[in-house]
């Protein structure tokens, strides 16, 4: 089916909005629309009740975290055009709380007139990330080595040269969850090929720690940098951030900052980008590109003067940015991960009982092990004591300890 | 139709929750519903989303604030024992945005088994004001001598004795959406009783302005009082709330919190207790109660550690209460009230422009002149920049200009 066409016939039953119809507003809210369900939707849907936006999400399913909470959940797929568009109809933007929808249907949904943001091609380099490596490495950026490796041989080669452990990453999402493996031996490898994730070998980089900045870019070219961060990720798993990253300087937190903004501008994002780095002895290596809301920004909800969720609203409707400045001195955001008890608020209780100043948001999501359901935030002027705060409340939440 | 039949009758089409399972619900998230959708239950919306918990609004109408954002709206009449036994079915809490649901209706909820908070005895004091002044003055609590008035020749009786101006405030709602009318002569008072709104007189309390205070309060008794804050009103409708009150003693502000407290609990008021009060010459009066979250408290949702919409969820759930703190050292609250032209987010785009540090809440309200459909909030350490950051933003959205 064209998707002219298809544009065409939905716009007739949508609420007769054209989608660029941004100027002639007049009293209408602004809409919205996020493609995706999950808790980033949920967090976002939040943040659009107090500026008056109308706020709708496109949920496989009406179960999902945002769909639970969101009075305008349309249900479909990501992956077909007729439902995105569908979903598009009377939105002024469009946008995305994943990467995954293919870069034909996000093509589609440019070519019938809506405002995709961010674009296609800013998202291209989110969907495949070797392109954004070479892209990056093409802009002076600092990456680690990187190359496709179709066969076993391939990797055995890299090895030899560059010594274990090596790195696989997928190209594009993973399986069960995870989209990084660090191999130690050959067996290792085997496993990750035999899943036929298409899949590449990259250096393993002996960092110090991780570090993130969070940038809002609106199309008229305004950006935002929140305070540099350092994320605490165990098993490829994003455990902690720390607000802001402890013990950096101030010239190298500027430089961070810096990067993030021309990365948003040479790649066009518009909406949020999250630049995740490692600190390492020989200086910074950019490691993940993510273009919407992010863990690393969770804190901002409460730490910043405007959440990650209000700015990438703001960023994507090219309204005025909002002051990206801490509230506290220091935040720490603990992940609260799935342990075996189904019930987080009687855990819940407990916590808030111990610490009546936490900051808690939970996903609304069933509870599988190790699954992220929710995050506390907690905020004060010593880090030491906030970061046990926020530890010791995220583990009770999980496992009904505060043993980690 | 006796009550408990209807409610035995709604039971069997409810998702099969028993609304005292409170203690037994496993990973099943609670649920908390709220009779009426207007901006008190639109922002109790925003705040359910983070805690996890499942929230149900009772609008009239699906064009109503909170029901264009709550996922789980229900349409029907808060005077119909039916709707309101329907509604409550399947809800661990029923709780309120306004004090109009009749004593009769409140009654069959508690009797039917739901849990009522606040409940029927302690909101009649906030639908009838002439035995809530009554109860208060029994508890050594001074408020303006009132007493009621069937006719012009009582009223003139009054005016004879305390002189003019002469108050006159509805028993219960008003009309025109105002409940409180300054009376300088008999034809202001002939006009006021003309439309047949039960109403009694109260004495002009010269005051040098008004303050207020917000207490939680939980069903197992434990309370939290909020910062007294100054309300400044105009032709009965709140303009600014300051944070806190301006030059107040600590030791009036400690009182002023512990009188709060003490009536929370002798009114056996569970959620949110807002006191209003005139500070005169000779002392502190209590002049007015509410027992929801209250436009004198909006301030909390950027300027305390807890808003508001959490706390009252928090203490009608018996959850542990959350911090009453602010996050600065004074925050200034601006009502936006509706003027000529439809459309406030045009207007808001230059106030985010001009103050990106600057906060809005919006209500998705069609905008009538004087209605309030919107507020902003402003926070800093300088409480007269703070004010007047607040004041022209407030203005400018309202009237897209910054003069008064």
């Amino acid at each position: 089916m064209d998707h002219q066409e298809t544009q065409a016939a939905n716009a007739t039953t949508a609420v007769g909005i054209s989608p660029t119809a941004n100027d002639e507003r007049g009293g209408r809210p602004p809409v919205v629309g996020m493609v995706g369900a999950g808790q980033l939707a949920r967090m976002t849907a939040a943040a659009a009740i107090g500026l008056g936006i109308r706020f709708r999400v496109l949920a496989a399913d009406p179960a999902e975290s945002a769909a639970q909470v969101c009075a305008d959940t349309v249900v479909g797929d990501y992956r077909s055009i007729d439902d995105l568009l569908a979903f598009a109809a009377g939105c002024d933007v469009v946008t995305f709380d994943h990467e995954h929808v293919p870069q034909p249907q996000l093509l589609a949904l440019e070519r019938a007139g809506f405002a995709v943001r961010p674009s296609a091609s800013a998202l291209w380099l989110t969907q495949d990330k070797l392109a954004m490596r070479s892209r990056l490495r093409e802009l002076g950026v600092p990456v680690p080595r990187a190359e496709r490796v179709p066969s076993l041989a391939d990797v055995q080669d890299i090895a030899d040269r560059t010594g274990w452990p090596v790195v696989l990453k997928a190209v594009s999402g993973g399986y069960d969850g995870r989209g990084v493996w660090v191999c130690r031996s050959y067996a290792d490898v085997a496993d990750v090929l035999s899943h036929g994730v298409p899949v590449f070998a990259e250096e393993f980089v002996p960092f110090d720690r991780e570090l993130a900045v969070l940038i809002a870019r609106s199309p008229s070219g305004h950006g935002a940098a929140y305070p540099v961060v350092e994320t605490v990720q165990r098993d490829g798993i994003c455990h902690e951030v720390l607000v802001p990253a402890p013990g950096l300087a101030d010239h190298v937190a500027e430089d961070i900052m810096q990067l993030g903004l021309k990365l948003a501008r040479d790649l066009d994002v518009v909406g949020l980008l999250a630049v995740e780095l490692f600190e390492t002895r020989g200086g910074l290596m950019v490691n993940e590109l993510a273009m919407r809301p992010h863990n690393s920004g969770h804190w901002t909800i409460e730490g910043a003067r405007t959440s990650q969720f209000e700015q990438h609203l703001r960023a994507v409707l090219n309204w005025p940015l909002g002051a990206p400045t801490a509230t506290a001195p220091c935040a720490v955001m603990a992940n609260v991960l799935g342990g075996d008890d189904p019930d987080l608020h009687g855990k819940l209780n407990h916590v808030m009982a111990a610490d009546p100043a936490l900051k808690v948001q939970l996903y609304g999501k069933p509870v599988r092990p190790g699954r992220k359901v929710g995050h506390v935030t907690a905020l004060g002027s010593n880090p030491a004591t906030v970061g046990e705060r926020a530890r010791r409340a995220a583990r009770y939440i999980s496992a009904g300890t505060e043993e980690p």
